[in-house]
Order: structure tokens, then C-alpha cells, then sequence
């Protein structure tokens, strides 16, 4: 690609609405413009980036036996009732009508889709397994986009959805896909982890993340450092490296005590001496769906130095969503006393007790009552928790519950993401197939994601530096970059010229900066742009047939001879693939 | 592709709601399923079909050095406000609200997105010229959508924006977008036509459209044999073959006649005897822009055995839309009688009179009065026409207008339509370059559309039998479909799956049929899939080691040994391209 012909420009101020660098090097690249908050148009580099990573993983899945195929992003009600899921997704699945009036919506996932249109033709168990997928445009009403394509609102995604007769089946498909993600992710030549995850909307009871490791991603992940367990925190078992010791200490008499105006856990710690993790913090969730007027409180116990993890809560009530926390007039109705005063004793509402607390005896809460704290309170005496179990966020040092040491924390950007849905779908979409026996059943389900368009920039987030984009050559817009440093020296041009056309005709893809710049502008484009290796074709270096070859990465320069210049790159590029 | 692993399913009863052959094929082969009235899922085959005809596109226009980028689907107000359009485009322009209440779309083309892309960058004439493309997928409300993928709600679309500094650069890349155009038709292997167009919504003063041909088509074209001029009926110029003699008849004076009962012109002719050619037919039409109370109604003059072509009235007058007939109220408002007896003598209102009119004399028009009609009627002395232009529908045995002969019709399937814009996008939304002197221009536009999932319907609708799809090599889903005949049969499975692995390493695209099925399932299946060559391995054959190579096209089935299969197949697929 010639740059005079193509439309390319670099901007050199940060876009104000920019906050993380992989946004902000692809604004200043021109690789997208935004259009509206979280919609953008693809520059022909970024596109060209977003074609080769939906070719690998093209590869990848064909050669697992999946099957390609292109789905509707406008679709209609009637299936996302079937599925329940047309109440149940909430505003962020767009909702409009036709002009005829009829309720359709944009897209955000297929599980709908998809598995209508496999259940017109399995008829047998001889049908079966099928795996689909597709790379399609979707959409998301994201409330607050931002940091471009990572939470954006129009993305690109690749969607596969597998369908098996029994759950031996829908295993094997899931670990073929698995498999599939983790080869795709290796291609792609950056850090990135799989982890246990949260299975959010979709549904189903086993769910595992790719994440594309980078300082600034959203998710907090814990790992172990011998790579025997990976989770997100979301759903990281929280256990204590020093296990819990048997309190042998006598039970006390509850004494009631003033405590004015102490309203956090430090307060309380710093004014009774007693260190935070021996306190007991009392918090209140409601437990009811989205848009329900009952506010069905449950109150949650946790150690003083621990955060509750509402999505263990969520998964342990068997919710939808993570519960909310009461407001502070809810709390009070709730227990008498503002949040700061609050306790287990007397509650009339179920009570959720984190590991952390069972083992305290003689501790502190609060009275119910504003301005007043218990002492020596101890459960299955003064009160009974309702269950007992792992409720609080995990956290690095925390130790490794698949094995040896401890967990570090990692920070990550999801880009994949991978489901065993078993029959939710099926069920409640009549999709079943006869067994051999002649019997109907429901078929199992499995359903994996990648974020295209987000991956590419996920991998500019983690692979650059202060002056730009480091390209890994699998997904690079093109391999070589060519600074042509004298534009109106026509022996320039025309070597120039002579080896764009040269590396082209071998596989090589080349944008050639052809412009009437001077060299800073092109050199400091190339550094911004990010293509793996730049070529400086001057009037000099031809005195002695030298060509400067630069790897973007090391910034390392080499001069080799003009005829040498195909065949080195050849080597660089293609030998190791 | 191994079928028993790609969930496909062919139908056998032909799906009531597909009127026209290439609907029926589609949805019985399993290219298509229907998820909503206008909206598809494409299966893995005509996914397969689609993207070889995305390259073909995409291989046409990077070589005459268009750039390819995305453009969202999902576009805010704002742009079309600049534009206009947000009003003028009517229902057809899907519009909704996000859940922040603001106002978007769903693109049914991308003017203003992409004017809005280039003039954040464009400053001086040396930024130009550009052309940027896309492969998209678009949605168009389509009040009643039909015949599967030609006139769907959501569909594929390869749209190019071409931007120049002037009139002449604008006409350069219009004519290089037809070269393109053409080089993409010619290599699908079909009969298509170019002819020119009306400009409809997008606006542009220069048209052309390129059509499959096939009888089933909705679009009426006209064309000289010789090659020398094609349009459509829209705004085919109406030439009679008889050149106009001048009608040298005395005036006479007019006199009312009563005509009681007499509603058509074939009554009329009927009662009179006169030829319905040497009659005059009145019309009326509204001039009112869509959503407007006032009716500005206009009167229309051609001749007893013509029709009026609206779109002609729509480019004479200047309006957005053709212009609709008067209710048979309005027309009594006008003219004081019902649309039968009417006339232009007394008219109050413009009257515009079709060529074919001009040269009759002493003719017969309705009285305004009911049951009355005039004769000896003449212009310019019993009433003057506004004006007098070429307002007929144009028809086969007109005179050529680009040349000698006369016009034939043809019916055709638009697939592509090239317009240039001038100015109109860049002047409203300010899309301006500074010219070698400094001075702010309106930039030069052009936009170029090809219905790429309506295409591979075309094709079909065009090359078919009544056994199934005839593909083209060029966008055959797969090059050869091979039949194992006796799937038993270890040595006839066995030399299969050897073919099968040899030519997907010759780059030849092979769909194993290896189901459990008769050889007649196979065959039909076959016909109806339309894969351009097949192969039948049986146990028979293998005998004396001899497959049959059967064509698609011509049904001619020919033995050949199993080791000269591979040789035969790259000859008959790859020689001559």
C-alpha cells in the first residue's frame, strides 16, 4: 500500500476522551475515528490487523471441525422470549421496532439464534455433535463506553456454539475449544492467561476466560506462579494461608458498649485496639431480580479486613446478577441502625457467614442500634448464620487452591471466553434430538467467544512503547514499512519502488511511505504505526547500495546491500512460522 | 468439508413463501434459513459462496487502488441532520433510541459516515485523490420484504466512496469504478448488462446500474442490440420509431360530445373508432413532497396507447420522489369530473405534455364535465401546455436512442449501481480541501454499491435447472462434490478420503459427501447443491479402478481412472483462468 494513495493520517495530540495507551496510539495512528461514544469506523491498518487475527482464528476452528457460518445481527423478539431471555437481559441489549411495529433487537449474542436454527434439522443423536460459528458485527448498549475498542459499543466478535447428545460429548467439545483458544492466543505471540470465570447471563456451569495480560486490564486475575491454577477474582476461591487454628478461648457475656461517631472498620479498630481482621464487618444485600419492588434483604458477615465478593453470594443463591448492596434507609428498616451500627444479633433475615469469621469467638459487631456496638458476640450462640462459606474476594498472597504457594494478582483483558451451557437453551427452546433408543432429549450446549476487535487492541495495550506500536508480525497491518528519505531523488524512488514490488511478489506485505515528508515525520509515523521492520531507502546509504533495515521493536539498525534486503527479511519473517 | 460433520440439510418441498426459482433453491439446499421476514442466517456453503465473491470485489477495486475500511452499522442523528436526510429518507431508514434516549440508525448506506471520516483529514487538493470501500452488513426496513436475499431487510453490501478535487478527477474515478464493475461481473461468468439509471435518494447527476439478466427480475431494461445503448425503463429516453410528421389538418371547431359510460381509453377508442395512439390520456399527479398537506397537483398529457413515466416527472420537475397519481377525489377537485371524462382545456393548473402528443391535431380529450368528452381539440389554441418533453415509459421497439435499431426488453436483477455526487454531501456537511491557490472547494464525490449477498442470489436466479444450483467456478462454494457411493466399503471410503486429501492439496475445494445414504439421496443432493464438478466413487467402479466425473452444467459423465482424477480436475477448473 502506497501512503499518498490511502488515506492515512497520524495525529499528534492524545485525544482527550483517551485514557489508556493502546486507545490513545490507535486514535493518534488513524487506525479508527470515532463515529459516536463506543462506535468507531476500522482505518485500513486496523482493519487489515483484524483480518489476519479472524484468519488464524479461522484456522484454528476449521481444523477442529467447527463449521463457518454468518448469523443476523437484527433479530427478532420471539426467540429471545423463548429463552426467557428478552426480560431477563436488561438495557443493554438494544430493543427497537420495525416499521410494521414489531419488536426485534440488535444482536449481542446468539445462543437464540443459533440454537433455532439448528433444531429445525437435528433430528437423531446421528446428527450430532455440530460445532457453528461465525464472525459477525454485534452490539452492545454499553452505559458508559470507553477506552476505545475494550469496552466499545458496535465490536466484532467470533461467536461458535457447540451442540452434543450427552455431556461426555459437550465436554469434549469444550476442551476442543479449549484447545482451539489457547492455540490462537499462542499465534498472537503476547503473555495472556486462561482462567475459571463467572458464567454472567449466558448461563451454564463451567466457564474459563482468555486474558491478554496488561497493567491497565480491567479484570483483577489471581495465578499461581507454577501455573497449577489461574482464576478470576471474581470467582477465586479465598483461602487463608494460615488455616483457621481452633479458638479454644471461653465464651464471654455480650456486653453493650457506646461507640459515638465510629462509623468504619479503621474507627472501630483504631478505637478499640482490636486489629481488623479479628472484627467482624456486617453488610446487607437484596437478593431480588431487577425490577422487582421487594427488596428480599440477606445480611452478609466478613472479617474487618475482607471485601464481600457479591458474585460468590450470587452463585451461592443460585441469582442472576450479583445482589446490591441496601441503601442506607433500606439498612435501617432492615436492622434499626444506621450501617455503621450494624450486627447479626436480633436479625429476623438470613445470615451469610465468609470461612474468615467462623473461627473468631468473643468479637465485635454492632448493636443494632446507632451509636452502640456488641462485644463478645459468637455465632450458634447469640445468633445462627443461615450457611457458612467462601464469601470474600480473594486476593495475591492468598493461597493457591490448586496446589502448592501462594497467588499473585495479575491485571488482564478479557478476549475470550468459554461456556458449557448444558440444556438451558435447549430446554426452554424445545431443541432436542432421539437418542438411540428413539427417546427425545435435550442437546448439550457449549458456547465460546472472542473478542476480535477488542483482542487487537488488548494487544497493542500490552505490546508498545512511548513512541508507539509494536506489532507481533502475526497480526502486524503489514511486515515491512518503507521510509523512502528523498522522494524527489529518483534513483531513490525507483530502488524503493523496485523492492516494494520485489517483497510483494514473496509474500511480503509492504506500505511504503511515499510522501513529500521529511525523514523525522516518516521515522516517527513508522514508530507510531508499529509494523514490525522499517526499511530507510536514501540517497546515501545507495552511494555504497546500503539500505538501513530497523526492527521496531529493539529499534536494533542494520545496513545490508540492496539485493540482500528480500532474502533477510524473508529469514526474519517467515523462518520460525 | 466432510457433509455428515457440517450440519447440512437439504429440503425436499419447495418452502411456500419463496415465489421465484433461486428463493426456493436456496432455502431447500440449506444456503439459507429464514430467522425473520427479510433476515437470513447464511450456511456454511452460501457463506463460502459470498466471501469468494468478496475477494473477486475486493481484488477489482485494490487494484485500481481503493482502500478498504468498516464503517459502523449502528449511526448517530447527528451526521444525518447534516446531511438531511434523517427526514427525507422515510421509513425505510430503520431509527431508534439507545438507552440514553439518543437518536440512532441502522445504516442503510454510509455517505454521511464516510464524509464525516475523510474531512477530518483531507486539508489541501494533494490529500486527494481517495476512494474508500467497505463489505458490510446494512439493513433497510423493507415494508415487505421478499424473494429471499433480493429484497431483504439485512444484507450484505460492498459500498465505495470515491473523493476528487474536481469534476473531471470525480469523472475519472466514476469510470474507473465501472472498469472495476465490469472486470467484477465478467469474472462471475454470468450475462449482466450496465445501463443507466435514476439517481433515486443518493442524490448525483450521473447513474449507471449493472443487472443479472434473468425473467424473473424485477427491473424492466431496455437495449439496443448492437451493444450501443442500454438504460432502464426508468429513464430510458422514449424515441418513436416513426419520426413526427408534421400534421398538416385544418383546425376544426371543438364540439362537446356526450360519452356516457365511457371510462377508459379503450372504451373510448372503442365508441370512436379512433386508434388509441391518435388519443389523448389525461393525468394527474401530485407535486407535494411526502408528509405535505398540499396536494400542487400537475396535469399530464400522453397519448391514448402510452403511459407516463413518473420518474421522468420526478427529473423534470426536480423533485426527491416520483410523483404519485391524484384519489379519484382530488382529481374531481382539480378538473370538476371524474378521472374518465377529464381534459386539460380549462386546467388552472401546469400541464406538461409527453412528445408524443405535440404533432396530433383536431383530437379527442374528457370535457372536465362527466359524460362528456371534446374533439377537435388543439393546443395552443384551446389551452397551452407548460411544457412539452419526453414523459412516456419507454418500450421495446422504440427507436435506439444511442444508435441504429430499435430497443429490446429485458428483464434484469440489479446487483450494482454507480453514481456520481458532485457535491451534494460534501457542500452540507463541509467537506472542503484548499485548491493550489489556498481556496476552500466543496469536495467531488462518487459512490459505488454492489449487493453481495443479493449477487449470489442472482446468480442462482440466472444459472439454474430444475434440479438444483449450476454454480459458476468463480463463487462455487466448493470446486468438487465427490459421492461415496458405498460408504460400507472400506476400499471405496478408502480411495475417497485419499481423493478428497489430494485435491485440497492442490488447492481444489472438495465437499465429501460420506453419509449413510443411497446413491440417489446422493445425486439429487448433488444437482441441488450445483457444486460445478462431481465425483462417484463406488465399489463397481473401483473394480477396474474408475471413477465417474460428472459436470454440473451439462450432466455429461465421463470414466476416468482414480490416479488422473486430480490432473483432470485442475485442468478443467484452473486452465483457463
Amino acid at each position: 500500500m502506497r501512503w499518498s494513495k490511502s488515506h492515512l493520517h497520524t495525529i499528534k495530540e492524545i485525544p482527550a476522551d483517551a485514557e489508556i495507551a493502546s486507545h490513545q496510539l490507535m486514535i493518534r495512528a488513524g487506525y479508527i475515528k470515532k463515529v459516536a461514544q463506543g462506535i468507531f469506523t476500522y482505518g485500513p491498518l486496523a482493519l487489515r490487523a483484524i483480518r489476519k487475527f479472524e484468519n488464524i482464528v479461522r484456522h484454528e476452528l476449521n481444523s477442529r471441525g467447527a463449521v463457518e457460518v454468518l448469523m443476523p445481527m437484527v433479530q427478532p423478539r420471539e426467540l429471545w422470549d423463548e429463552s426467557g431471555r428478552w426480560n431477563a437481559m436488561g438495557k443493554s441489549l438494544l430493543k427497537f421496532k420495525n416499521r410494521l411495529e414489531q419488536d426485534f433487537c440488535l444482536g449481542a449474542t446468539h445462543e437464540e439464534v443459533v440454537t433455532d436454527y439448528i433444531r429445525r434439522d437435528v433430528k437423531s443423536y446421528r446428527d450430532l455433535p455440530v460445532n457453528l460459528y461465525q464472525i459477525q458485527t454485534k452490539y452492545r448498549d454499553e452505559i458508559r463506553p470507553r477506552f476505545g475498542l475494550l469496552r466499545g459499543r458496535e465490536f466484532i466478535m467470533k461467536d461458535a456454539y457447540s451442540f452434543d447428545s450427552d455431556v461426555a460429548g459437550a465436554h469434549r467439545s469444550y476442551r476442543l475449544m479449549f484447545e482451539a483458544y489457547t492455540a490462537i492466543f499462542k499465534s498472537l505471540g503476547v503473555h495472556f492467561v486462561s482462567v475459571r470465570a463467572d458464567t454472567g447471563s449466558i448461563g451454564g456451569t463451567m466457564s474459563e476466560e482468555f486474558h491478554i495480560l496488561a497493567d491497565s486490564g480491567e479484570d483483577a486475575l489471581l495465578a499461581a506462579e507454577d501455573g497449577s491454577f489461574a482464576a478470576n477474582v471474581e470467582v477465586c476461591p479465598a483461602l487463608d494461608v494460615e488455616p483457621p487454628v481452633t479458638n479454644t478461648a471461653q465464651l464471654k457475656e455480650v456486653e453493650k458498649f457506646a461507640t459515638p461517631g465510629l462509623k468504619t472498620i479503621d474507627d472501630l479498630s483504631k478505637a478499640t485496639g482490636v486489629p481488623k481482621h479479628e472484627l467482624v464487618k456486617t453488610l446487607f444485600y437484596s437478593t431480588a431480580e431487577e425490577g422487582s419492588k421487594d427488596v428480599k434483604p440477606v445480611c452478609v458477615l466478613v472479617r474487618g479486613s475482607d471485601e464481600v465478593n457479591p458474585i460468590k453470594l450470587k452463585i451461592l443463591l443460585g441469582l442472576n446478577e450479583p445482589p446490591l448492596l441496601l441503601t442506607e434507609k433500606e439498612v435501617r428498616e432492615v436492622s434499626g441502625a444506621s450501617p455503621g451500627s450494624c450486627g447479626p444479633v436480633g436479625l429476623k433475615i438470613p445470615i451469610y457467614m465468609d470461612n474468615g469469621v467462623f473461627n473468631l469467638k468473643n468479637y465485635i459487631v454492632g448493636a443494632n442500634e446507632d451509636g452502640f456496638h456488641l462485644k463478645n458476640v459468637n455465632h450458634n450462640r447469640d445468633y445462627t448464620p443461615t450457611e457458612v462459606a467462601d464469601l470474600r474476594v480473594a486476593r495475591e498472597g492468598d493461597k493457591n487452591p490448586g496446589g502448592k504457594g501462594v497467588l499473585k494478582s495479575y491485571r488482564g483483558i478479557e478476549v475470550g471466553h468459554i461456556f458449557y451451557l448444558g440444556t438451558k437453551y435447549s430446554k426452554s427452546m424445545h431443541a432436542t434430538y432421539l437418542n438411540e433408543k428413539g427417546e427425545p432429549k435435550d442437546i448439550e450446549m457449549g458456547c465460546y467467544g472472542i473478542g476480535i476487535s477488542r483482542t487487537i487492541q488488548a494487544v497493542i495495550e500490552q505490546l508498545h512503547d512511548k513512541d508507539g506500536i509494536i506489532w507481533p508480525t502475526a497480526i502486524a497491518p503489514f511486515h515491512v514499512h518503507i521510509c523512502v528519505l528523498d522522494p524527489s531523488d529518483t534513483n531513490v524512488t525507483a530502488v524503493a519502488d523496485k523492492l516494494y514490488n520485489e517483497l510483494q511478489s514473496q509474500g511480503i506485505e509492504v506500505l511504503l511511505d511515499d510522501r513529500n515528508e521529511r525523514p523525522g515525520v516518516k521515522f516517527k509515523d513508522a514508530d507510531l504505526l508499529g509494523v514490525p521492520y522499517r526499511l530507510n531507502v536514501g540517497s546515501r546509504g545507495l552511494q555504497t547500495n546500503e539500505i538501513e533495515i530497523i526492527e521496531r521493536q529493539s529499534k536494533k539498525m542494520e545496513k545490508i546491500k540492496v539485493d540482500g534486503v528480500t532474502a533477510k527479511l524473508r529469514d526474519l519473517l517467515f523462518s520460525h512460522a
